[in-house]
């Protein structure tokens, strides 16, 4: 399915809203790639007064899903889209939980750069952080974009990265329990910085669902819960539905 | 909406699916239930063979959602229910969603069970875990409850004692790292707590997302992202679609 697909409905309206609903999951994706941005950013710069923009503009992603998970349940009930037109809107409704939860996330990242302000900045200025800010705002980026062009090698990479990811996060987790029994009094600084890089770590997740609802939209494969191997088969397995 | 409500149908076919789908979320549930019921007692009991049946029986939990969101899919593509049947159907995909990552962070309890029994046994044999245990499992009985019986009154019970457990799950955050402070030997061990205690409140954010989805399909009314004041008035609101 590409996006010419989109504009075979006879109805123009029925186009028209699925075209609508497209767009407002990538504005809603935009919006949170920012919310990202901008925690990791607070964070590591200290700057408080990002850190509470972030933490107030999460209502903004909220509000979004559930305009979207409204719009889609009445073009559901309104035109009962079959075939690759519901696959569509049952993906969007999973893809908008997903962003939202990545919103929760960024807005966690946001509160543990308020706790750090309060304490002394470690030498590596974060480094940590920021590199794994890098790989969850990109994880995103590159979901989106493989559902903004239906492109299922873009959502394969997107899981693929996962892995480098999952790996990082671990070494920056046994990097803190290492600082934290050097030196007791950097207990609550470690914490802090180990449940931003959980956070990040579960935007990477998250990203990689999204990815998974892309190839189960373009193939009609169920692509959760099997190994990235059989996942790259299954992708590049040319039989659809 | 009532369960007798499931025999409107002129088809008695889509009435016995309806039924199946409902039927098939309880036993997930009652699957998932279990789950965590036994990570809490393995951890707690140091059992590393119950740890590791929980580990294993995961994929039961992710074999029961893929085939459900399937079945789900189906039922939309072949029955293309409107109004009230269609409300169950997204709340159904929405809540084996959240099914499913409550298997996962049941999962992630049985694994810190497995890594405990490498440690000292802390003196309070993990009164913590245990309680925040039944706190977790009750709140997912209660939002399964609600589902079976579309009950909107126990579905806020769940936000409403959702509200404990985050304060008792801060409580256990502030008592651990006050143990690595004055410990830093118990660091690992506290931190394995962490993450196990952290794991049971995130089961009580999904149940009571499954909470709020019984609400929206009773009431025709989104709850999500509002205070649980707000949740209450509108769950009592006498006012439905």
């Amino acid at each position: 399915m590409d996006k010419a697909h989109l504009g075979h409905h006879i109805s123009q309206q029925f186009n028209a809203e699925l075209e609508d609903i497209r767009n407002r999951v990538l504005a809603m994706g935009g919006l949170v790639e920012q919310q990202i941005a901008d925690a990791v950013s607070a964070l590591v710069q200290g700057d408080i007064e990002l850190c509470e923009t972030v933490i107030t503009n999460d209502y903004r992603v909220n509000a979004m899903e559930v305009a979207l998970d409204e719009e889609c349940a009445h073009t559901l009930a309104r035109r009962q889209p079959a075939a690759s037109d519901l696959r569509l809107i049952v993906a969007v409704v999973k893809t908008i939980t997903d962003l939202e939860r990545i919103g929760d996330q960024a807005e966690k990242v946001a509160r543990m750069g308020l706790h750090l302000t309060a304490m002394e900045r470690p030498k590596n200025h974060y480094l940590e952080i920021q590199s794994l800010g890098v790989h969850a705002r990109d994880m995103l980026h590159g979901a989106l974009d493989a559902f903004a062009r239906m492109d299922v090698e873009a959502a394969v990479q997107v899981a693929q990265r996962d892995v480098t990811v999952d790996h990082e996060y671990e070494g920056v987790m046994r990097q803190m329990i290492t600082f934290m029994m050097e030196d007791p009094r950097s207990i609550a600084r470690s914490l802090d910085i180990m449940w931003a890089a959980r956070a990040l770590e579960r935007i990477g997740d998250h990203a990689r669902n999204i990815g998974e609802y892309v190839i189960y939209l373009v193939k009609g494969k169920d692509v959760r819960h099997i190994s990235l191997e059989q996942m790259e088969k299954e992708a590049r397995d040319s039989g659809g539905v």
